[in-house]
């Protein structure tokens, strides 16, 4: 007898009805700049107008094994909000205002309604982020993924003007770095948190830690911050003031901040207290501080360098949008000829 | 005592050593408008400034269970042709530019030797698309995936005109349809086809196929065909007499072209003999010739809607490329008030 595609594990048809629920969540974050609707070969969008000489800026990302932490818990309806935060946070750390963004979404079996809520979040996402969601793919591969698991990846372009465009050619000694923080874990240390709690600390996701108030799973899956229009504020507040802007992903604060320091400085930090879910994963591990600065944000989301004569107006403009905004110290010469780094303090 | 990332199965070196060697495989690629190198929280690029009321065309896509084929046949050289083509044939279909692309590399384990080989692949693709490598994430998910196995998904950017954006606005009845060859199956259909050659003719990657001259996994792997270049030459030898490109890709001849195609209208296609493939799959499912059209590309890999008037020139350019273009039929009215779609004739 004669096979078919969907006899061998793929439902073209499953695939179709997701596109069509997909369309009015993509719609409602449309901007004035997008020009086709999903379902084209591609995605169009328009360069805006009011920017001088425009660069595109372009960032992907995945949200690691926090997808696992979803997937075991059966909410799906925030690791989208995370995967758009991973990348738009990146865009807006060059100054950039994201312009839109694409999903990729795999699993072994398309569950529709699973998929819905995934790509919901990300709708989510993207309107936090003020870009649209403009194209996206979803593939089911039969034999690649377990039962009920799948694979997550964000892609984000946004714009800025060339002599916007922030960075490490912008820092300078004496400037002020200015903390930020994050929600939680964000989206980066899951492989060890996971193991702490579930190894070290024999905790599975729904049990209750009295320090957290929460469920393991609960406190894991608090979905990354979107800073983008935090950026935006900032950059309205203080101008050129503003020199540079670190995401704190993989590597923590001490391989981050490092991404945005000139040759021949070094970045003097104090932390200030850790949050208590980094506390109670310190403790759990135990995980010695080095290793948990290098692996997790610690609290610190973004790490804004601003010029030292603009950081009273910058912390003046983030706390009236309702930041608890961090001095975390300065930029300071280092004459050692060694790579800038982070000198906590 | 202690705990540490890397204990939980998240090596950062490894990924750090596999930037260092993807750096000068990514810079193999720049081109002029490329702003700044891998490294950054995000890939620069300048907006070509030749080009009139440009729009940006994205499109993202994976490589389905080509992966499974590559990963079982330890061949990881020409998967990431198969991802470059994949995304950036979708742009081409907008007659756009390819300007940049980012990847992104999931496993379970780095295993920074198939990786690295994996992005050369990537890189190699890029070059022949006409387009930089300008990012992409290296995720090690412990626990995601199996032992050996990744995912991957692309990203591609690219540039057009307004007046120059190709698709069904610009198809009118009487237009030719002219075929280019596909090279193989590309990167769609692969869980079919893997179940009629595992399944139900019983041979594996390794068995040897008379009819073929290759082994299965040989015939599975050829990568897929990169169109861009080939759709520039077409431009500069008929401009506004080329109205659409339909990039036949999962769903086949028979879900894709309709794409392309606006409202009143069907296309009327006289299919050319499957090639060898594409007849040896549909013998050994057997898979019924319906199916075979709305799963593989059945030998066509890019189908032209081109001006009536300007169709010998078309194929005389295409021609000259090397190519081997086939008439297809043409574009008729429709009054059935339906979808437009293909009738095979």
């Amino acid at each position: 007898m004669a096979i078919t595609y969907r006899e061998a594990g793929v439902d073209i048809d499953a695939g179709e009805d997701l596109v069509e629920r997909i369309k009015p969540l993509a719609k409602r974050t449309r901007i004035p700049e997008v020009v086709a609707d999903i379902g084209g070969f591609a995605g169009l969008c328009q360069i805006p107008t009011d920017i001088e000489e425009p660069l595109l800026v372009s960032g992907t990302d995945g949200v690691g094994t926090k997808l696992l932490v979803a997937i075991a818990t059966g909410r799906h309806d925030t690791i989208g909000q995370d995967l758009v935060a991973m990348c738009a946070n990146d865009i807006a750390t060059c100054g950039a205002r994201p312009l839109f963004f694409l999903d990729y979404f795999a699993c072994g079996k398309l569950d529709v309604g699973i998929a819905e809520r995934v790509i919901a979040g990300i709708a989510d996402g993207c309107s936090l982020a003020g870009c649209a969601l403009i194209g996206g793919e979803t593939a089911e591969m039969p034999g690649m993924y377990k039962s009920g698991e799948y694979d997550l990846a964000g892609f984000c372009v946004g714009v800025v003007g060339r002599r916007q465009l922030l960075g490490p050619d912008k820092v300078r000694v004496g400037d002020r770095l200015l903390g930020i923080t994050s929600s939680g874990l964000h989206s980066n240390g899951y492989s060890l948190a996971r193991r702490v709690f579930e190894t070290q600390m024999g905790l599975g996701f729904d049990a209750h830690v009295p320090e957290l108030g929460t469920t393991v799973g609960e406190a894991l899956l608090v979905p990354t911050r979107i800073y983008p229009r935090l950026v935006s504020q900032l950059k309205t507040a203080i101008g050129d003031g503003l020199h540079a802007l670190c995401h704190v992903t993989g590597g923590g604060v001490t391989d981050n901040l490092p991404r945005v320091l000139p040759p021949g400085t070094r970045a003097q930090v104090r932390m200030p207290e850790l949050p208590v879910l980094f506390r109670v994963i310190q403790a759990g591990g135990p995980v010695e501080l080095p290793e948990l600065l290098r692996t997790f944000n610690c609290g610190l989301g973004l790490i804004a360098a601003v010029d030292a004569s603009r950081a009273d107006a910058a912390v003046t403009a983030l706390s009236a949008a309702g930041e608890q905004v961090v001095d975390l110290g300065e930029i300071v010469a280092d004459t050692s000829g060694n790579e800038p780094c982070v000198e906590y303090v």
